[in-house]
């Protein structure tokens, strides 16, 4: 798709410096409306607005959603009051309020001015539902019938009221805004009697979510489920929208990389990598950095406790960072499996026991391992190759136990942490490596020198 | 959803010991297939079968799909032909598909004994694609409409073909397998003319995938278009299947848990982690665990080169921890990001200079601010608070000398080897924080010594 998109980008350029209007016309309404967006980025932002106006409405309107905000922007400022009209106009509800939460005040100003009263009313009645909630990312277009209808009726009315609709697919069956039942389209075409009434087919064990439930749940219920969409209902169980697949997929991918810059010890963001500056990505990732960096003063002062020691056997240092990184890596193996666990709901706090004990199990298996491994590693590259003849039999013995004690508390630290975090009702995802590698440096260092002390001098 | 399913599980339970077998069946009946699937895993392995056996036909199949393997088998080795017969008929190619991909040899025999022969032979044709191409996530059942058709005729082929098809929402206007175009049932139900051919509402821009394609990127491909479905052509780029986005849904969910293993320092695995023993986490864990030792060696040479150089200066040792976690820190964040920029397609390679400039910035920034705090922690809590006289200003001017060379040298790694990697064929996110740790805590070693050397003797 890549190079596709750059030759295509080329074209353009050409045909646009060329005043080919009428050719590329042609050209653009060959593509598709994401494809168009990601074209319209690479080119130069004093383009965009006139290849804008050649595409069809209903593209223009399929383009406009998908590009990035600050684009989005350049065009509304560009627009007349009749072409932002018909932009919105062309736009789903659910759509219209993810712009205006992305545009400064003045726009949006000017966006609810050009909208019609219904969907200005809808797009306020949606603003209201906090963010991440099931609420804010629903749109108020889906398809209902009435439980008194027929097949024959409820395609009737499908085919009269559908054009608008997010989806036509799945059809919501309710008296009074109460569900009583889902049905959908395929449900329809293949029923047998085109006289039935919807009731008798329809589906009744519906599974709908709360306006003010957390949108990654929503999100993984989609998923679980296999479902086009997801009805949502408000406190008095009436139905208000529904949720689509795709708006689901989004969220799970916003979701998973808020995890994963939150595991590596970043604030997440909603910018993507290019579209941050150096600026945004240094508020982002300072925090973090600047704490764990005054946190390891507890490890230094641990050294110093041990400065004697250590002047006596400046041996025993060399094998520091060894045994800090191998803890490091045993701690961020078990908290990024439980983290990513958690997340797709596979495991809850019940589990704890079940979870560390395996994380037991685990740990002495690659301790003893890692153990034998260091052992022969010390006395054959270290004392043999090397000539280090400061490494004794009893300095290798030291690195060993600490090393597989330094396993098996990092292992422990990096499942109880994050499982105990979400009991706590905090983000599991923040209890991952960094602030793991933080406490098992401290733990291992006491270790080893408790044991040195015990044993070398 | 877990509390309703725990206690769902303890209803079942006891039903099934007093032997209430038709409460059961109406309790079953109102859950859906993924729900029942998910008691199923929760009780008695003795009692599946039973419970199995109530389930209508159809809520047998989508319940069956989704279970475990160990489940599947467990069931199907206690089915009788007819009943082996009876759910296989219900599947879906594609699940018959994954499902004889999991079963031992002995259960394959039998499944593919039972299937009709129509079946037998797609579920073969489907097996000889490579595992995680698109051919082998795809399904043959799609419905497919001629060109001469009218929208009429098309509608009335989807309500007498569309019962065995996963999707009927997206249909394929094909010549000789050739694909002309697709169109949607909603197009078909809100056409203005029910004579007009469908070769005049279909969309001849047909996005479509190659049956050799990854996985990773179809699905990133349906959730970037919010495709229902996308077609999958061959060679002769005949169409021969399609990938719903249901199949796509879960692919990304998989593959995001891969990369995120691999950020971790793990070989990736396709159990779950309740389902994993510890000896399949060790197995996983161990490689990485061992090279990272290992590699930790080289780090251990540089401290025993300065050996002299410590055992003059001890005071310079407690500052190696915090030296080493801050780069580990800094690498990790901009590694992390950078995977998963381009696991989303957001980065391609030719971004390398914009990204190391940015990381370039970054790192500036970072290492200013983190030298500056760290100079005045040394000298307020460990030189005056702790009473520390070791520590001069030269000293602390060279930890937070090589502090700042650390982060920028961490960065610059971080972003560049994932992207050089994935430029040469290799999986960037095993380029992530253990990887990458190693190498920045040799360098700033290298760099802390070398000032020191300079500096402070």
């Amino acid at each position: 798709m890549a190079e596709r998109l750059v030759t295509m980008e080329h074209t353009l350029r050409v045909l646009l410096e060329g005043k080919k209007y009428s050719t590329l016309k042609d050209v653009l309404i060959t593509m598709n409306g994401a494809d168009v967006a990601a074209v319209f980025e690479e080119i130069d932002p004093v383009g965009i607005p006139k290849l804008f106006r050649l595409l069809p409405k209903e593209l223009a309107a399929e383009t406009f959603v998908e590009m990035e905000p600050e684009v989005q922007e350049l065009l509304i400022r560009g627009f007349s009051d009749a072409e932002l009209h018909d932009v919105i106009e062309e736009l789903y509800v659910d759509d219209a309020v993810d712009l205006v939460e992305e545009m400064p005040a003045n726009v949006v100003k000017r966006i609810l001015a050009q909208a019609d009263p219904q969907m200005r009313r809808e797009i306020n009645d949606l603003l209201r539902y906090p963010e991440n909630s099931a609420g804010s990312i629903m749109t108020t277009e889906y398809v209902s019938l009435r439980p008194g209808m027929t097949v024959a009726e409820a395609i009737a009315r499908i085919r009269r009221t559908g054009v608008d609709k997010e989806t036509i697919y799945t059809c919501y069956v309710t008296r009074d805004r109460k569900l009583l039942g889902t049905v959908s389209v395929k449900d329809l075409l293949l029923a047998a009697d085109d006289d039935a009434p919807v009731t008798q087919i329809m589906d009744e064990n519906v599974i709908s979510v709360n306006t003010m439930d957390d949108q990654e749940k929503v999100a993984q219920m989609l998923s679980k489920y296999n479902f086009l969409a997801l009805p949502v209902v408000d406190n008095d169980n009436l139905l208000v929208g529904i949720i689509t697949f795709d708006d689901a997929m989004d969220v799970l991918e916003e979701e998973t990389t808020e995890d994963i810059e939150k595991m590596a010890g970043m604030l997440p963001s909603d910018k993507n990598y290019l579209r941050s500056n150096a600026w945004d990505l240094f508020k982002h990732r300072i925090p973090w950095l600047a704490l764990l960096m005054v946190s390891a003063t507890f490890t230094g002062m641990i050294i110093t406790g041990f400065e004697s020691a250590l002047a006596a056997q400046v041996v025993l240092t060399a094998f520091i960072p060894m045994l800090m990184d191998t803890g490091g890596n045993s701690g961020s193996q078990a908290s990024v499996s439980i983290i990513r666990a958690l997340s797709l709901g596979e495991l809850e706090f019940a589990d704890l026991p079940k979870v560390a004990w395996k994380e037991i199990q685990t740990a002495v298996l690659c301790g003893a391992t890692l153990s034998i491994l260091c052992f022969g590693k010390i006395m054959l590259v270290d004392r043999m190759l090397m000539g280090n003849t400061d490494i004794t039999v009893i300095t290798a013995f030291v690195v060993c136990f600490t090393m597989a004690m330094t396993v098996l508390v990092a292992k422990l630290i990096g499942c109880s942490l994050p499982m105990c975090a979400q009991k706590l009702g905090f983000d599991p995802a923040v209890m991952a490596s960094p602030f793991i590698t933080t406490i098992v440096d401290a733990l291992s260092l006491l270790v080893y020198f408790g044991i040195a002390n015990a044993l070398l001098f």
